[in-house]
């Protein structure tokens, strides 16, 4: 199956992953996230090539995530912002940065320190119930597939069900 | 810049996107947090081709994400269990899934649902923090770079500080 056909699947995951699933687009995620707003700034703080960084920026513009704003009109120059599903990122990029800091930092911690700023406390978000405010982990959770409806479209790939061994 | 420097940088969303960046990867990762554990059972769910699919394998493997424990001595058989890294990344994928639900699914919603055993309620789950237990969002967390100390290496992508426009 070539890629363009799992991203049309129904499955959210495989849509989902046909924005987020490349290197570049995480990194520059996450830089928009931590202000940065401008071609330039983002050619100058990721080291990208112009035409790689015109296509990540597109294809984020093209799914909603971003949108090009023009900040000055002579001579025109155009700055990117996240859209309402765009911040609706937050959570991925944070958890990323979660496991990022867990595993993958130097000798002196995490390079970047996040506040919440209602307890001012530095911290690392955490999943939890909206229901219950439990934290949430692979354990706490079971999944299975949406029931079976006349005219609903069936689940391609839900989760195993194991008989046995 | 190459994509193996950056990937080498300090910053820790780099080198957490050196492994989640890439679209197979996520869908993989979603199937084995599903329960998929064989190589024919991800093939046949994801259409994938046996090259990629082994490549992909072999990435989480060797960042100790997923492992290959055998299963069966005769013939031998293998299948692909998460290690506690892999576990870890439970939120990065239920994020996502959330992100996906809201934006990409058919008009009769999720495909999977997820309960909270605890609570025994559908959930998507929301990131809070681990002090207060708050809700967190975009715009409750502040970020700084780790203070600079003789000896600690400065940040290089830390988050914009803007004067001004």
């Amino acid at each position: 199956m070539k890629w363009t056909e799992v991203s049309e699947q129904q499955c959210s995951v495989a849509r989902a992953s046909a924005v987020l699933g490349d290197r570049w687009t995480l990194l520059l995620l996450s830089d928009i996230f931590l202000g940065v707003r401008r071609f330039e700034e983002f050619q100058e703080r990721l080291g990208i090539s112009r035409t790689t960084l015109t296509s990540r920026l597109k294809l984020l513009e093209k799914h909603g995530v971003i949108s090009r704003v023009r900040y000055q009109d002579n001579p025109p120059r155009h700055e990117y912002r996240l859209t309402g599903k765009g911040h609706d990122l937050f959570p991925v990029l944070s958890t990323i940065i979660n496991w990022g800091d867990k595993y993958y930092t130097d000798d002196y911690g995490p390079p970047i320190l996040r506040q919440h700023i209602n307890c001012a406390t530095d911290v690392q978000p955490i999943l939890c119930c909206p229901d219950c405010h439990d934290e949430i982990d692979a354990r706490s959770i079971k999944a299975r597939r949406r029931p079976e409806r006349k005219g609903v479209p069936d689940v391609r790939r839900g989760p195993v069900v194991r008989s046995g061994k």
